[in-house]
């Protein structure tokens, strides 16, 4: 059986776990290469996990033989660029969430992958996060009726330091936690969101705002087929990572919730549940799903469960919610770039 | 001990509620008299009661002998009315929610209740729900920090039938059902709401829509020390009778909620816990706690917990969602009666 | 409408909640009367109850004008002798569980009982629970097709102080505690208790063990038709008043369990919900739901729900259980008064 | 890094599920051949899991170069001759639980391994799953006091074809489900259970009694340091894989538990959460840490974690369930081959 080689772009802490899913549990998969700009961490990762080959740059990686796919989780900034450089190279690829930080970028990057015919898929892992996966088809099988709301809360348990506000390399708080929340409503809804408005607060952590970024959020939007609904998104809970979604129809209502209770305390305090408190713990299966999947898909010839084209809307979502929250008004969905970007 | 003489006008569901509390279960009180514009309602709620006195309008039942305090149960639109009259006649008053539909009906009640020197008190009962008292006492505590962000929901599981919303005495989803939520973010949060945003939906029951009113809306909000929040309202769930609130603070959060696990079913189908269907299930000790501090406030001369002020508050936040609706933009709340209503 | 006139005899903390009960709750009730051994506590109730007569004894509380019916919250060892006097008097009866510590003194009462023809009743109060009620209808509707096992878990927050131990006026853990479940497992398996085997522990306060008691127990059951089961009980669990019942059958299983959510905190140390400690406020609306009935009871000439025969089958469980830990080895479960005791 | 080359003796479910593991998630370690007495179903899974080597016998296994170890998946009644076979061969070994099904084979296993020095670990899984893991974390740290009760349950969804009774190659409910418990009681209380009590029933399938096995059974458990405990097991629950455990000490209780929320259904019947169905899903994780922990315990030249003495202990206790079953009495737990066994 033929193993598609990958290798990956970026390997803190998110392109890490892509590399090690890969190395470990995909068996049709084979890590070929590391890449990083931070060479040494590049290279200690290759040791780490056993494999020859670590570069410094996406173009020498590029060179590596047996390189059929790269996955590209280097900060979100720098995806347009290295979408574009894998797709020259005619490399299938697996892109990190936000697709871009513009709709400009964004739709070079399409571009230039229509223009090669490589694979591309984009990673919003909570489509294969298994109880996502039953309540999606428990709303496709009529359960909940029509969907007339749709519900969403993300929570990171620590802000971000400074420091990574201040470097400017990912997008503010609507790109990199609010747009997971931003596909699902798309997906689990099948239907688009036409209209957004959001209130922000940086109140408890002012410095943020000078970065042009919020601590927390809540963003209603709006459906084109009559549906509503609300995101929060909350960049530090302190008490845990909190994900739950809820889709409420005209029969029923479906949650999913990342609260579990396997264990439990009674004591004189009450009854205490333990909270998670990191994302790569609680989807640590949709990761590695991903990864099969996208790797299934390349091998079969089969389209991306998740496309260029999704990767797109959920950003346009991401984009009017930031246009709402900049102008104190609802903001129109468009994934038209705005003339003043041109 | 003297007992507080108290008649109870609209023994429609809510209404009759009351009556039974202060029948049965409020010792430092005594049910005087019923009144209904449907008088033989309230003959039967009467006897039903064994109690002497039932009348077919306010203004009779204020003859009564022995009367020092009127509950206001009848539809939203007639409150303002039979508040400016009981004051009159120097009785202190109990006033189901919401206070009034229109802030100039709120403020010509209010300067009722000011001039005649009356008590009076408005029906959000949720304040004397034990879970929200002890969630307002964890807050005060200062166990989630600073609070941040307001989420509540508000599920009724069966649509008010088409007459209902024909009959047009009371208010529309906002009033009857959000209200609730506007009164608990004020409250909860020890805040005032400046902003709202509104999106609403009707299109699961387009009819309602014919008559003002809407099935499920989100509300946005935004408050004044720079908290943000969002409410869910939504009149037919079908389901149940679903109400959430959760307060998120810095340090943690906290939730209030209406599903219980007292009883499990474990079958192949699943683990089944009964849902609540009703809210005077749900809120049945609320309503006693409510009636019971009513009734001892007057007896011991103290302000009431939920003051005029309060239900008028609560009131101008439904009026700014009704204007983020009608007008597809965030309103302002204002406590103002808007000129054109003048 | 009749009223039942209604004394209560032993006014401690169940039987002072018993006369609230009838005082503010049973308006087909009227509270006539209290008595006490410490007749100046029966005195402050009457006072705080407002009602006029209060007795030192049972005898003369017998004479008061319109007693129609007494209920018994004495000490568990003078509920014989009351019932006895009472039922010569010609009184209807509800008397607080267990029935008595012995089932020489059990069959006396019911002699008595008999003869007199008194309504007699035993205060096995979880029968009217909302909860159990459900899980009932729900074992009867066939939901769990036939029942195999009967679990039951009955734990209260603090055990009881050493003198409560010495003064010897109530029965050990099983006659006090868990004769609750005794009475639960008749009653949910619709069956009867053949053999009994218990284990018990008085390590983490071997002082109680000088009394004949014990601070927890694990008991076996077997019944007639086959079925299994184990009730453990614990005196002092520390963190909270727990008590859980499951009936597994060959479909399903049902769970009852008075650990709720209703309020949820969510801080860095988990997710805490708070646990009752107290069985009145777990049971709050039972003891009301059984006081009404019996008043009902008695005004519609109906049989009781729990019967004397209840009390005395509950009882002879409890029997067996302790000869079970005195004996080291499994114990018949019979009614019969054991010859030694002759 | 030197690889360890781990043979599977055994590959139904369980053994199939150690060698996929072996084979992809446990990178120190290198399957290299996998046998079963059905040959073809060996070729079958090599061939799936892509590896040379499969084997109709122990014997012909052994003989692979590269093998260092075994793990033993076959029928329970096997287990005795081929730990035997394997340490001679001086293989290490993973043995499934439990043990043996006689005390006499379990000694004649430890002998065998004590002479040839081979590294013997028993496959108590539970150990290792982390909900399990947390729960001893706390225990240690003191969280819940001195242990008082041991509680557990261990349900299984649909019980064995009658063909499996028939078959006669397993032991019985004692042997196969409650033996985790057993190992779960001494590990947890870190005591060592001295008595058994057990109640069995096979009512609602009495076919499985003529093989000398039950359906259900309720063993209550003493420990020497004066705890008590209750383990029940169901064969049939049929509505799910459910299993519970709690230690309830002298300030509080520690519960894990299978029944998740992940995902909840509200719909008119209420609100339904899926149940898990299945071990091998329910305990993923713990099967793969065990086998993680069982390579690197050998690679690191450590002492097991589950030793064959921990495998002996806990089948002394299903020994004595099965004579208190057979006996009606309760019977002390000895690790002493009963004299009419030699």
């Amino acid at each position: 059986m033929r193993r598609l080689g990958v290798g990956v772009l970026g390997v803190g802490e998110m392109g890490r776990r892509h590399a090690e899913n890969l190395r470990r549990l995909v068996p049709q998969a084979q890590l070929v290469a590391v890449a990083d700009v931070a060479a040494g961490r590049a290279r200690q990762v290759a040791s780490e996990l056993e494999i020859e080959n670590s570069y410094g740059s996406l173009e020498t990686m590029l060179e590596c033989k047996g390189l059929d796919a790269v996955v590209i989780a280097t900060p979100d900034k720098f995806h347009a660029a290295a979408v574009k450089t894998a797709a020259a190279a005619g490399k299938d690829i697996l892109c990190e969430k936000p697709l871009a930080l513009s709709l400009a970028e964004a739709h070079e990057m399409l571009e230039a992958v229509s223009k090669t015919g490589v694979r591309f898929q984009v990673g919003f892992m909570r489509r294969y996060d298994p109880a996502y996966v039953v309540a999606m088809k428990r709303i496709e099988a009529g359960e909940i009726g029509v969907p007339v709301i749709f519900k969403s809360i993300g929570r990171d348990k620590d802000g971000p330091p400074l420091s990574a506000y201040r470097s400017n390399v990912n997008g503010m708080l609507f790109y990199t936690n609010t747009i997971h929340d931003f596909d699902l409503a798309r997906w689990l809804m099948q239907d688009e969101v036409s209209e957004v408005h959001a209130y922000t607060t940086s109140s408890i952590r002012p410095e943020v705002a000078e970065f042009g970024d919020v601590v927390a959020s809540v963003v209603n939007l709006k459906f084109n087929q009559g549906a509503i609904g609300n995101i929060e998104s909350y960049a530090q809970a302190n008490y845990g990572y909190d994900v739950r979604t809820e889709i409420i129809g005209s029969d029923g209502s479906i949650l999913v919730g990342s609260l579990h209770r396997t264990l439990t305390l009674l004591i004189a305090k009450g009854s205490i549940q333990p909270v998670a408190d990191y994302f790569l713990t609680t989807f640590a299966d949709a990761y590695l799903a991903e990864i099969q999947d996208f790797v299934e898909t390349i091998l079969r010839d089969r389209p991306p469960r998740v496309s260029g084209e999704d990767g797109l809307k959920a950003l346009a979502i991401a984009v009017a919610a930031e246009n709402s929250h900049l102008q104190g008004k609802p903001a129109s969905v468009s994934r038209e770039v705005p003339a003043a970007a041109l």
